[in-house]
């Protein structure tokens, strides 16, 4: 660093180099090894958040650090005023990849667990966290008529009486995975089973040891 | 587990205790040990993301794996459409103080660096962090009219002339710190003395270990 940049940066009055270089961002390739994202999309109900839950202590037991970004959280800490148009869709997106980017870089397990309805996006996810860490995508599959049975949140039924508008798989499109690493149908499989085929995946794919082995 | 809730969980017709029992989030306090937050507090122009892009590179050269949540990582990736009212900046911090608790619970070097003008935010970021691990505030300090002077982005310039409202230290309140770890004064240190006085209390702090030893 010149005399110049450090006196520019100290408070002189010529345009400051130091700041520019600064914010060029010099960040380490330095990562811990072992971190890797779980990416669940799939329609509201089809049991993406009950899956994520029943497949975290697993990751748990295994010495996996496991951080949640499901839906009420992400929606609660990092997009508290988003809506729901496309555009808001993605910036939501955006921002979980974002951050499960780096929470994959310290070595974390993070399960994202949100409806994530655009193929673009959720690539764009994938593109920013395998800079990182393992991206694996698990499509929870149900029927739109199944998932409105359920109506854990009773959405569908505020959906279809024209109370909330832009309702995912009423009047939003959902866009079907194009190649996930798995498919779980939640309406042959139990949450349980789910979660089984699940962790019997991330270790065929060499990111959790076996039961057996932890 | 009930046979009921798992039936319900499957898509049964009664409400489902196991989703209201997910959304519990029954978190592990599991953690990797030797996270902290490096909270950089100050006005506009002060050197708070010099200051960070020197201290980072040392950071990392003792083992730590580094990330900076500074103003510009932040409005880009976490707080895009966010302003600058006070709720709007209480919500970007509170942003910034999730995401670093999560990084510092995976064992990462967070390095905050916003305006973060509140000292109730700054105090909310510090109990969220301090659930899992250190939290370190750092006041970069420097006067209004030296921070005008260097202008290293031309903020002031439009802020006097109007062009920007709610502008801190012109015409939106900048609260001091009342108790943070480190002061720094950019008006009397250069960059590179005060990243090596930030270091040594990081060190005294034995969250870092000394260059020798490292």
């Amino acid at each position: 660093m010149t005399e110049m940049e450090k006196e520019g940066a100290r408070g002189g009055t010529t345009a400051s180099p130091t700041l520019i270089y600064a914010h060029e961002h010099p960040e380490s390739d330095r990562r811990r090894e072992g971190g890797f994202t779980l990416w669940f999309t799939g329609l509201s109900g089809s049991g993406k958040s009950t899956i994520a839950h029943l497949v975290g202590p697993e990751l748990d037991r295994r010495g996996h650090v496991v951080e949640y970004l499901d839906g009420d959280t992400v929606r609660t800490h990092l997009s508290k005023g988003l809506g729901f148009s496309k555009a808001d869709r993605d910036t939501n997106i955006e921002r979980i990849g974002w951050v499960a980017s780096r929470l994959t870089r310290q070595g974390a397990a993070v399960i994202a667990a949100a409806i994530s309805p655009y193929e673009e996006t959720r690539r764009a996810a994938r593109a920013t966290v395998e800079e990182w860490g393992g991206f694996v995508e698990v499509y929870v599959r149900a029927s739109m008529d199944e998932c409105a049975r359920r109506d854990v949140k009773g959405l569908y039924a505020k959906a279809f009486a024209g109370e909330i508008k832009g309702f995912t798989g009423v009047d939003d499109p959902y866009e079907e995975p194009v190649a996930p690493e798995l498919v779980v149908d939640t309406e042959q499989h139990s949450p349980e089973e789910s979660a089984r085929l699940i962790v019997e995946t991330l270790e065929e794919l060499g990111l959790v040891v076996s039961a057996v082995t932890a």
